[in-house]
């Protein structure tokens, strides 16, 4: 599962998104209880300076490795630093949800990856998009 | 490659983005030129009912397949019928664009799927956000 804390370094975390086959990363905190869930164009975003968002065309001219950049953007900081200021509504949902519950709270938290948790709320494991699609029209 | 048109019915739309490994579907004109760029989550809530997106709880008790009501919700529409009123930046880049110019466009658009033109803005290719970062990351 593909998950971080708060203290995760940046790097770390994007490293991990492009690591793993998981739309996503899912924040925990030190007992196993989802924070966050960050979608990974979110990573991205993150990621990247904001002068390269600000301007593709920009972006574009920049004589440097994207790995460049984009290492020297995130710099020292952690997970924590880039989380946005306004935590959306954490997706998650118990182990016996159905799946049109999963559907819809996948739907409105606009993220492909939704935390199963149990009873104390503690992580059990996670449901993509396609792994939802793949069960329900498939 | 994942591409629709406007007149795909919206449940091949579904079936295709269930059936295929892209986290998303590129909408594109009868000559091939991509309009719009739909992350799967996008597919995902203009599918599902919304009584099923306001209220996760209310998903969580209906006693029916979730396809049956996705399905249904969907009815005999079209991707045209689906796509959002207001349409965002076309998220394209050309075949020699720079790894950071496609971050930077990924970035943008909120959508882990980016399609590649050539000069005439004919659809010839996409890159996944899973593909940037294999490249840029590891």
């Amino acid at each position: 599962m593909s998950t971080v804390v708060e203290s995760t370094p940046a790097r770390e975390a994007a490293r991990l998104l492009a690591a793993q086959d998981l739309p996503g990363l899912i924040v925990v905190d030190a007992t196993g209880r989802p924070l966050t869930v960050l979608a990974g164009t979110q990573v991205l975003r993150m990621a990247l300076p904001s002068y390269c968002q600000d301007d593709p065309a920009l972006a574009r001219v920049i004589d440097e490795a994207a790995a460049d950049v984009i290492l020297a953007g995130i710099g020292e900081r952690t997970v924590a630093d880039l989380l946005p200021k306004n935590r959306p509504e954490l997706p998650a949902v118990s182990g016996d949800a159905t799946l049109l519950e999963v559907a819809s709270v996948m739907a409105r938290s606009n993220v492909p990856l939704v935390a199963v948790v149990d009873s104390a709320r503690v992580m059990t494991g996670a449901i993509t998009l396609d792994g939802l699609l793949d069960r329900v029209l498939l």
